[in-house]
């Protein structure tokens, strides 16, 4: 069993780096924040015993040696980024329950036959550099990371430049690495869990989801002196949108998911008609043909309301996965462990997007997930029990240990 | 007759100072470009033999005396304070205009009965610091002053504060000076005098106007692990308070118009349902009934809106203003001046507001309007034709000159 005050503690003492406003965290991808949370990380794993390798992308790599020096590396990690006003333990529980693990085979000296690799995952979130998951997706060859590098976020920044600027750019050919399988811990970030009393969550499917940004460009003009007829108001043109994604949403449900998270309105005045608006559309389930056709119906409706309104439309897809079945030998090596261990578990699909989504697609792949309250995540409330932490890190550390070998 | 090419040289010469992104300005209220703006037209003033006054609220002041000690001055200016995506001729063709007035007068070697102020209203606009009209609102006492100094911009910071700042908190007692009368004259913000191939607007009446403030409050959730039916979105709140705001001006249509311009989505992440918005509503009509009428209905329905999201409202009056019926005398000289000088004109109704509105409660006033393209205005694209320009100047001088009386 791991030690689960240790794993407490080193929770709280991360969380003080880029913290939030009400109790959570700000600890942007790329930020200075980041970067001296990648530190903290750093000296904590090369205290256990463990030696540094960093990719293109800025991901973390932490290495212990097995005992057979042929055998691939059992990966372990999730992602130390977090939302503007994001939790604790989103991505941080992965990573910090992963570094557990081998605190804890230090703790029983027990030596495994593959090497154990522990891993932050650069930009997990999407938040401030679109699509979420950037650094394993280029990873498993999704994406070019030229393509990654040009992302910019809302300030015009750019990915590559910041990742350079925070001092997080390694030398490592991104993806190269071989990997025996990959373990992630990770809050459900949803209400099943909590609500059905069980201690941990057997991730046998991930949703597949589109990220979408639409542009309307309307005029601004005059609040008060511009006749109605007159008006192209691309701020109505959003909210018309705004209806029809939940409408989507809603005729799927509970398949399906979807939302308008950002919005920017110029010139944003009291007294002027907004002339253009972009905003982001998230659309998730977990079947491949609802998901697709959500996206489709978005692209077929959509232009009408625009026309209608005088506005012209553009849809650009900035984020895209399909539906994920995760390997069965590593969701069977997460069922088992939770099993011989006692905790009340339960096969569970996956509502957010995680580095192990990326990663199935290029080596077997599980996940394990404990609850968190009131199913609440991408909030600065986010909240688990040391108790649910302590499960999820057991059972990640005996499917690991299991899958490593002895 | 004035002097056409040199109010065009003053307009061009001012709108270097603040430039815009697409050729129009932005200048606004209280800002540096806005100090460097009173500058230059302090040096115009005084260049023209005036004597500058400054008023508590940032108002300019500037003097032409007259022959008679005991007459009241006529006054005659606008507001030099610009959009964020404003263009060169809202407000400023008022102030240049009253400038080129007593520049003309100069040139003439008139003297008049009465003295002639020439005037630059702070916070015109009312984008920076809402409401609009604020410093004649507070001259005409509609606001108490301290109230005005503790408006807030999208920063937090104070309109008292940023008025000391940029150095323009002048001694004089705000609202002492009594007036004999006020004309303004001003872009019309509309299309109605181009349609119809107009000179000039004669404006007779203004439209009132409720400025609301929404703050619609739901719960900060992930998009994709967040089942729809515990989902407390506030911007799909928004977005139906938005189609409300439409629905209600349509049925008033061609006597009302509303919109939404202003929005603060928080926490404007791509995958986080957002968990508060904030945004303004601004409905206008020449009919005291309709304007408060449309008040009412979106303060009995928005909150109906609200809980069927389970979203918490709270809805603010942030600007008001009754229609207005400018006077008698002074709407005759306009009409009066146009006709003698051989333009073509009409009766009209400002669907903006202006300081003109507030100044009306405490002397006599009126408006003179000249088209502005294709209506638009509150846009970097806004333009009028130089000749528009100078027929609005030349009845702005004789309805001036007539009032203050050789
Ligand atoms: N787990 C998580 O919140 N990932 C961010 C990507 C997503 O929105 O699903
Ligand atoms: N004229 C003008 O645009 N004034 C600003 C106040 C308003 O929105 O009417």
């Amino acid at each position: 069993r791991i030690d689960g005050d240790r794993l407490w503690d080193s929770l709280m003492e991360m969380a003080k780096i880029g913290p939030g406003v009400r109790g959570g965290n700000n600890r942007q991808t790329l930020t200075d924040e980041d970067a001296e949370g990648r530190k903290l990380f750093q000296k904590w794993c090369e205290d256990a015993g463990m030696t540094m390798g960093v990719d293109q992308m800025g991901t973390m790599f932490f290495r212990r040696e097995g005992t057979d020096p042929d055998a691939l590396p059992v990966y372990v990690g999730s992602h130390l980024d977090t939302q503007p006003t994001g939790g604790k333990y989103d991505g941080v529980l992965g990573v910090l329950g992963a570094l557990e693990v081998v605190r804890t085979l230090n703790d029983l000296n027990i030596k495994t036959k593959h090497p154990i690799v522990v891993t932050n995952w650069t930009n997990e979130e999407g938040t401030r550099f679109a699509p979420a998951m950037l650094a394993s997706g280029v990873f498993a060859g999704m994406h070019e990371q030229d393509w990654a590098y040009a992302r910019q976020d809302h300030e015009g920044k750019n990915f590559g430049d910041e990742l350079k600027r925070i001092g997080w750019l390694g030398e490592e050919e991104t993806g190269a690495r071989k990997m025996h399988a990959f373990f992630e811990l990770h809050i459900e970030q949803g209400p099943i869990l909590e609500a059905e009393n069980k201690d941990i969550g057997v991730v046998t499917h991930g949703q597949g989801l589109w990220w979408l940004q639409v542009t309307l460009t309307g005029k601004d003009a005059h609040t008060g002196s511009t006749p109605m007829p007159m008006r192209r108001n691309a701020g109505l043109g959003m909210a018309r949108i705004t209806e029809l994604v939940h409408e989507i949403a809603m005729s799927f449900q509970p398949n399906a998911v979807g939302a308008i998270g950002h919005c920017d309105v110029y010139p944003n005045s009291r007294n002027v008609i907004p002339g253009k608006v972009v905003f982001t559309i998230d659309f998730r389930s977990p079947d491949l043909e609802i998901l697709d056709g959500m996206k489709a119906r978005l692209e077929a409706e959509a232009p009408a309301i625009a026309k209608d309104l005088g506005l012209e439309i553009e849809i650009e897809a900035t984020g895209h996965f399909d539906p994920v079945t995760f390997d069965e030998n590593c969701v069977k090596a997460v069922r088992d462990a939770a099993e011989r261990l006692g905790y009340s578990h339960r096969d569970i699909v996956s509502g957010a997007g995680h580095d192990a989504c990326w990663i199935n697609r290029v080596a077997p792949t599980s996940m394990v997930m404990c609850p968190c309250v009131d199913g609440l995540s991408h909030n600065e409330d986010e909240e688990i029990s040391p108790e649910w932490a302590r499960a999820g890190t057991d059972v990640l550390f005996h499917a690991v240990v299991e899958t490593a070998e002895i």
